[in-house]
C-alpha cells in the first residue's frame, strides 16, 4: 500500500483489537531470573506471592511458559472504552524535520489517566474482584499510576486506598483529586495509620515521604488487611504481559498497512511501557523471525541500563519486597530533586534486564533540558503536549530521524507516546522560565549507592 | 444494522471527514439579528468589522446565505491531527442507568486544548496569516480557549498574544503555561501595556481583572498593532460555522450505523458548542426533512436563555465591540463567585437566540451541585473526567435516559461532552470535600443588570 494512503491516525477495528496478551517471556532462551525470598534466597513461590498479591497475578508472574493469555471478557470490554489507541503517522513532524524517515507513533494518553498504567490497572483490579478481595492498596508518586487504579477500581466497584507520596500530595493536588473523584482514599504518606511510616513519622518529623515509604505502608495495609492485596504499576512480569496489548495493537496496525518498523523506542523508568511496546516485535526477533532495533531510553539522572550494574537488589527502598535480578543503580539511589518526569525507579524490570544483557536491544540516556525541547518542538509540530516520561523517546526518535535525514534513508521508526503532560506544568513552567538544569550522578555517588546490594 | 454491531466508538474514516462548514444561518427564514455599530446603531459592514477581525472572517459572520462553505486544505490538514474525534456509544452508562435508551456522546476533549475550540481556532488563525498578517490577540478566563488558540497560531507560525484574566493568571497556573509552551505571549489583565488596563489599575488598584476588561486590552492592542487582529472563541456566527463540524461528523457517523437521534442536547454558555453539534440536525428541522428535540442546557446561575431577555446588547463589559441581538442578563451581569465552570457569558449566540426565539430548540438550567454529580458519576462509569461545562450536558442526558427507564422508550439521545476537566480539579476538590455550593441570581438582580440595554 502506497505511503500516502496511511491516515495520520490508524485505530483498529473492535474486532481487531488483541484477544490475549503475549508473555515474551516464554519466546526467550535466558529467562528472566527468578525473584527471590529476601529471606531464604530462594525463589519465590506462587503461594509466597500469593500473600502480597493476587493469587492469578502470582501465577502470571512466575509464567515463563504460556505465550498468549486470553484476555477476559470484562477487560476487553473495559478496553474498548479507551481503545484502541491511535498509532499515528506524524506527517507534521517529519515534513517539519525535513527527514526522508516515516514516524509512527503509539498514543496511550487518551484516557483521564493520563497515560499507558490503564491497561494493567484494569487487569490488576479484575483479578482482585475476580478473587473475591475487597480492595487493592497501592502507592504512588506524582499520581500517575494511582490515577489509573482508581478508575480500574472504580469501575469495578473495588475499594481502592492510595498511599501518595506526601511532597505530591501536598504540591500537586490535581491527580490526587482525580483519585477522589474516581472514589479512591488518598492517604499522604508517610503516614500515621501503618507501624513504618509512625516509625518513620517519629524518627524524621517534617519528612515529605518517599516512593520507598509509601510502597511499605501500602504493602502494611495489604498484608494486615482481610480482603485486601497490593499492585503495583511497574516493573512486574506480570505488568509487562498486560502492557503487550500497546505493542500488539501497534504491529496490528502497521501490519494492516504493510509497513515493516526498523527502529522501535520506547522510554524505560521500570519498563511498562517499553515492555508492552515491544514485546511482540521482539518475539518476532526471539524466535528469528525479523530484526528490528529496539532502544531504550532513559534519563541521564537515573541511568539504570547505561550505568548501573545488572544484579539482585531489593526491589523497594523499604526491602519488604522480593528481590529481582535487574539493571540497577541500587535500591538507596533516588534522583536529584530537580528531576522532573518518572522514570526515577532505581532498577529495571527483570525481563527487560535480561534481554539487553542478552544484546537485543540498545539502551541510551539523554539530558532533562534536551528531553524538554523536544517535547515543546513536538507540541508545537504534533500538537499533543506529551509527558516528560514519553518525551525521551521523542528526543531520540527525532535524533534518529534526523540521522535519516543525513543518509537519505526512508527508515520506519516507531516510538511509543505513554502520555500526556497536562499535570506535569509545573515541569514545563521551569522549563519556560529557562530555570530547568540537568544532573549527571557521579560514577561515585552510583559506586556508593551500589555497595548496599543484598549478598546473593 | 442491528445495536450490537454500533462499536463503543465510531471513528469516521478520514475520507467521510465533512468537507465544508455548514451555515445553518442559509437554512433560517427569520435570520439573526444583525450586529449593529454602537455608534450609528445601523447594522456592521464587512468594512467596519474589518478593523477588528480578519476580512474572510468578517464576511462569514456576516454571510446569511450560503449553506456550505468550504473547509480550506490546511485546516483539513490541521483537523486529521485531532479529529475526527469518537462518537461514543455509552454502553457502560446505559446499563448502570438500566436504561432502554441508547445514548450517544461526541466526545471533542482529546486533544490538548481540551476542548472543542479548536476547530474555531484553527480556522481564524488560518484566515489570519492567509490575510498576511503577522499575530492576533485575545482574551481568556481560565484559558481553553487561549489555550488552543496557542496551538494553532504555534501550528501556522502566527503571533499569539493571550490577556488572560489575572486571578486565573495567578491561580491557574498551568494553562497559562501550556499556552507559552506553545509560544504565545501571556500577559496578566489588567495590564500595563494597554490604556484600558492602566485606567483600571490606576481607579482600582490590586483589581483581580475580568473578562470584559480583558477582551478591551485584547481589541485595543489588535486595533492599534500593525497587522494584529482580534479573534474570539464564542458567540460570534463565525464560530458557530467552525464549530459546524462537530454535528456534521456526529451526523456521519449516526447515519453510518442508521441511527435516527431523537434527542440532541448540549451545553450552552455562548453557544459555540451547541450551536455546533445541533447545526446539521436543526438544517434538516428547518427545512422540514426531520424532526429532533433539542435541548441547550445552562447553569443556572447564569441562565440567559431561560431567564433573559430578547434584545440587543453590548456583547463585551467594556462596550467596546458591536451590539448583537441575543437572550442576555444584561453585560454587566457576573455569575457568583462560586460558579465554577465556564458557561459565564452574559448573553446567548445570536443565531441561537434567533432560533430558541422562534420554537425550534428547548433550553433548560440545572444547579451546580447537580451537574458535579453527574460529573462524578460519568466519569466512575464512563472512565472519562468531564469538563464542568460538558457536564450540564450529562447532567440532562442521564435525566432523560432516566426518563426512558420509566416508558420504557429505547429513545436515541446525543449529547456534545465538550471537553475534560483535568485544568478543572480546584473545583472537583471543592465538591470532593463537600464545599460546593449553588447560587441562583434574584430576579432583582437580573433586572437590576438589565436596566443598562441600550437603547435600540
Amino acid at each position: 500500500m502506497s505511503n500516502n494512503e496511511i491516515p495520520y491516525k490508524i485505530y483498529l477495528e473492535e474486532s481487531e483489537m488483541p484477544k490475549a496478551w503475549y508473555n515474551v517471556r516464554a519466546d526467550m532462551k535466558n529467562k528472566p531470573a527468578p525473584l527471590l525470598n529476601p529471606g531464604t534466597l530462594q525463589p519465590m513461590t506462587v503461594e509466597e506471592l500469593s500473600v502480597v498479591f493476587c493469587e492469578e497475578l502470582a501465577k502470571q508472574e512466575l509464567d515463563n511458559d504460556t505465550a498468549f493469555i486470553d484476555i477476559p471478557d470484562e477487560i476487553k470490554g473495559f478496553y474498548k472504552m479507551y481503545r484502541p489507541s491511535p498509532l499515528v503517522r506524524a506527517y507534521c513532524l517529519e515534513e517539519k524535520l525535513g527527514t526522508p524517515a516515516h514516524i509512527y507513533y503509539k498514543f496511550e494518553g487518551n484516557n483521564t489517566s493520563g497515560s499507558h498504567k490503564l491497561n494493567s490497572a484494569i487487569a490488576q483490579a479484575y483479578y482482585a474482584k475476580k478473587q473475591g478481595l475487597k480492595g487493592v492498596t497501592t502507592e504512588t508518586g506524582a499520581g500517575q499510576w494511582g490515577t489509573a487504579l482508581s478508575m480500574a477500581c472504580s469501575y469495578l466497584g473495588l475499594d481502592c486506598k492510595v498511599f501518595m507520596v506526601k511532597c505530591s500530595y501536598e504540591q500537586k493536588p490535581f491527580r490526587r483529586e482525580v483519585m477522589r473523584t474516581y472514589g479512591a482514599s488518598v492517604t499522604p504518606s508517610p503516614s500515621e495509620t501503618t507501624n513504618v511510616g509512625r516509625k518513620l513519622l517519629a524518627e524524621h518529623p517534617g519528612t515529605t515521604g518517599s516512593l520507598g515509604c509509601a510502597i511499605s505502608e501500602a504493602v502494611e495495609v495489604a498484608v494486615g488487611t482481610e480482603g485486601y492485596r497490593y499492585v503495583l504499576g511497574s516493573v512486574l512480569n506480570q505488568v509487562l504481559l498486560h502492557q503487550s496489548v500497546i505493542g500488539l495493537e501497534t504491529k496490528a496496525a502497521l501490519d494492516k498497512y504493510g509497513v515493516k518498523a526498523d527502529i522501535i523506542i520506547g522510554c524505560a523508568g521500570g519498563g511498562s511501557n517499553l515492555g508492552g511496546l515491544i514485546a511482540p516485535f521482539m518475539g518476532e526477533k526471539l524466535r528469528g523471525e525479523a530484526d528490528y532495533r529496539i532502544i531504550a531510553v532513559e534519563p541521564k539522572s537515573c541511568p539504570s541500563f547505561t550505568r548501573g550494574t545488572y544484579a539482585y537488589d531489593f526491589c523497594d527502598t523499604g526491602m519488604v519486597c522480593p528481590l529481582a535480578k535487574m539493571y540497577t543503580l541500587g535500591s538507596d539511589f533516588i534522583p536529584a530533586p530537580n528531576h522532573a518526569g518518572g522514570l526515577r525507579y532505581h532498577g529495571m524490570s527483570s525481563t527487560l534486564s535480561q534481554l539487553y544483557a542478552d544484546g537485543y536491544m540498545e539502551a541510551t540516556s539523554v539530558e532533562q533540558t534536551e528531553v524538554f525541547k523536544a517535547a515543546e518542538y513536538f507540541a508545537r509540530v504534533e500538537g499533543i503536549l506529551p509527558a516528560p516520561e514519553s518525551s525521551h523517546a521523542i528526543k531520540v526518535a527525532i535524533d534518529e530521524a534526523l540521522k535519516c535525514k543525513e543518509t537519505g534513508e526512508a527508515k520506519n521508526i516507531v516510538f511509543g507516546l505513554t502520555g500526556t503532560g497536562y499535570f506535569d506544568m509545573y515541569a514545563y513552567e521551569a522549563f519556560n522560565d529557562g530555570k530547568m538544569s540537568d544532573y549527571i550522578p557521579t560514577d561515585e555517588e552510583i559506586a556508593k549507592s551500589l555497595e548496599k546490594l543484598p549478598k546473593v
